[in-house]
């Protein structure tokens, strides 16, 4: 039985060699994700889940310290109100599930199943909006959205139904909203390197790359290690536009009226399809630890007339270390090879093992998932240990995909540079003139490569820089790749 | 400014005299609630969401206490397996919204938005489930659904779209679903009761009345203040149904092939509608104190030249009190009259009020929102008296409701009792036949009432018991009333 299953559950594939084929086995082997029976659509399982819910629980502490609150909008939007807002209802349309018939009827106007909630939220904000002292709203919701993707599908990074949060906020003044909207892309960055130990780049999107009706995209950007970028979260300043194709006013303190400053920003399950991606490797998942549901699986080494003794202490000792939610693997029918295996594959950051020697010695033996390291450790001391162990994996994690990183960007100082950067799969980092044109023929030239962001951190532009394309003068600095 | 707002927030209508307009008030003054702009959904506003929140905060320990784990499942369901199981498709089919186009495409096969999730999960338990080990599997998801109700919708108590959790589980023998079917019926009659102090019936629906595709759906009924009944959770004991649709077996011990036993249940904003009808007054709000997200409103009186040193104090005593997640209203704009009927109508259980006097004794006035009471307390003693304060509360709330709940349940012994009951507007017990064609002539005759449960507690059937209306021998006791 037990070789049987083990052949079942490893993975077959290569993270160097087939990073498609690795990844999805990575996601359906540690029983994450599936795809569902929607085609495009997937279930997150409930070690994904798990997951998912320690994002929420630590962003909502986030975002309630922002005086941001959590609400619940309709599922569903009416078609002319969904294209009120025109470049929105452009962007969005060829995405759009529609519901056109409920119970025996025809609807007399379709509903969009939400792709985003923009024009939804704004009708409230128009019932709730009165004078400037209402200012600022700030809310949030969890909620599932769909968008109807041509191209294939993949688990977490490309669905047609997703989950995300969605902030939502309006303020009285132009600056206060650029300053917030800046503010959560910050929460996004610190979300992803502090907590995720994925390092990113923040920076601004490009006029063609812009979410469909806003001013200005802010972006975190992750590199993949197949040299793909992944969007892990964007903050939208949404200026004045919605406002009013909405009519969303208020009483000014000057006693006239007023449109507010809109922002919305969001990062969604795809940033689960980067952190996985990111650190996993060929024996399966390898988690963050400080996003782990479980810090720690204990495995008793079993042997005969022992057993009962060492089962007794690995309950003890998962009793003391309850607040690393621990698990306790005794089962009977496996080896403890075979466990090890099984949970390494679903990337429990810790394992204690413990035999007959340890039990007498108060001792057990303690296995990194990152690094594979063991070390022998006092009971006693495990309480302290653990969480010294855990921050040098979020620390090593960190690093090495930061060097990943670094080793990957390159600057191109001409479009042939350009061209072969993106040939070997790199970040190219570059002066442009920041026109569409140009940007579509860079697309056309590379096979594909989109300007991923202009990074808030450097865009030292001097008298008689060049765009790395056209030649025209540059306008920024700007970062190419493909993405997913 | 003031009296002007003042008009505007209070609430108009009497509890007594029109309650749906009350209960309407009651929930978009108190901003817990608004209607969609999608005809009978809803938007759940943040005071709303935020009892929301903490309902699911208490039930996922719960839950997980059980072994129960969160997922996530598709919003969409294709025509194909929704109708796999005949029963629940027939039941459900009048009410589900389709989506029939995506993008610029028909879509080849109309797809269900969920109305309920058993087709869908039965197509992952197919997917997970290998031999007897793998049992019991457990699930759980939060979302939203959609039935299209064609009866006039109300906030939380019907409407289109709701929110709620539904957990589905199988197990390898009968005895063990029922077990735990039963389970979480009484963890829903321990959350209405000891969290929402709503009093609940818990019993057993008839056939007609049962979910549609479930051997016995089991449920929480309260007694609103109108006299209908409140469905507050159900939990289902679908047996083997679903399963032999879907082909879900298992591997047994025997090494022969087997199918699980399934139950489903969930609780959904309804009974937040529930919660609030039961305890709120013509003043506004009354929460329950312990699903209130704010169990404190600090109100400095200001005055002159005293002002500072009274904010100063009122924010010390914030801090102190941070457990109770306090609100601190200094705006100097409204009086402190104003903002007492607003933080009354919008249920904050306690409010203290602190003025130049109060300083200097270190004392609070300390007002309770069920009775008005007052009572001076020492700031020292905050502490230690708030929590007696919101146990008292919950205490008086209950016990209101649970005698509200006797005052108007009345045993009929003949059906001229029954009817008079019904026309009352009372929650009537009575001896029944228990079979459909008798249910339907009930509900003719007394113009709407149906069968609410036959109570767990009370099923003392004796030889010779007749049923309330046909006469024939008696199967079971049961209650009838009209009902939300």
């Amino acid at each position: 039985m037990a070789t049987e299953e083990k052949k079942d559950v490893g993975i077959t594939a290569k993270k160097e060699e087939d990073m498609p084929e690795w990844f999805e086995q990575v996601c359906l082997k540690a029983e994450l994700a599936e795809f569902s029976d929607v085609k495009g659509c997937m279930v997150i399982r409930p070690n994904g889940y798990a997951i998912w819910e320690n994002l929420q629980e630590y962003f909502n502490k986030v975002i309630k310290s922002h005086g941001v609150r959590n609400a619940a909008f309709s599922l569903l939007i009416p078609e002319s109100y969904f294209k009120k807002e025109a470049e929105h209802a452009k962007g969005f349309s060829p995405e759009v599930a529609w519901v056109t018939e409920a119970g025996d009827s025809k609807l007399e106007e379709r509903l969009a199943v939400r792709p985003t909630s923009e024009t939804l939220i704004c009708k409230s904000f128009k019932k709730w909006l009165r004078s400037y002292r209402d200012l600022p709203i700030r809310v949030n919701q969890w909620c599932s959205v769909l968008r109807w993707e041509t191209k294939q599908t993949k688990l977490f990074l490309r669905s047609r139904e997703f989950w995300w949060q969605e902030g939502h906020c309006i303020y009285e003044t132009k600056e206060e909203c650029a300053n917030e909207t800046i503010l959560f892309l910050n929460e996004y960055k610190k979300l992803c390197e502090n907590i995720l130990a994925v390092p990113v780049i923040a920076g601004v999107k490009t006029q063609k790359e812009k979410f469909a009706g806003a001013v200005d995209t802010y972006t975190v950007e992750a590199l993949m290690p197949d040299g793909k970028a992944l969007q892990m979260g964007t903050s939208h300043f949404l200026g004045q536009g919605f406002m009013k194709s909405f009519e969303v006013q208020f009483l000014g303190k000057d006693e006239k009226m007023h449109y507010p400053f809109y922002n919305s920003w969001g990062f969604s399950t795809r940033l689960m399809g980067g952190l996985i991606m990111s650190h996993s490797d060929n024996k399966g998942l390898v988690l963050p630890p400080r996003i782990a549901p479980n810090k720690v699986v204990i495995i008793p080494i079993l042997i005969g007339k022992e057993t009962e003794k060492i089962v007794k202490k690995a309950e003890e000792i998962k009793e003391h270390l309850s607040e690393f939610n621990p698990l306790l693997d005794n089962r009977e029918e496996y080896t403890p090879g075979w466990k090890y295996n099984e949970w390494e594959m679903k990337g429990i950051p810790i394992r204690l093992e413990i035999g007959p020697k340890d039990v007498e010695k108060d001792q057990v033996v303690l296995v990194r998932r990152d690094t594979g390291e063991k070390d022998f450790v006092k009971i006693e001391d495990l309480k302290k240990k653990i969480p010294k162990v855990l921050d040098s994996m979020h620390e090593n994690l960190f690093l090495k995909a930061q060097k990943l990183l670094k080793q990957n960007t390159v600057v191109a100082k001409d479009f042939g540079d350009l061209v072969k950067g993106i040939r070997e799969k790199k970040l190219v980092k570059a002066k442009f003139c920041n026109e569409t044109e140009c940007e579509d023929w860079i697309k056309e030239k590379t096979e594909g490569a989109t300007t991923r962001c202009m990074p808030l951190d450097d865009q030292k532009i001097e008298e008689g820089d060049q765009c790395v394309h056209c030649k025209k003068p540059a306008k920024c600095i700007i970062y190419f790749s493909k993405s997913y």
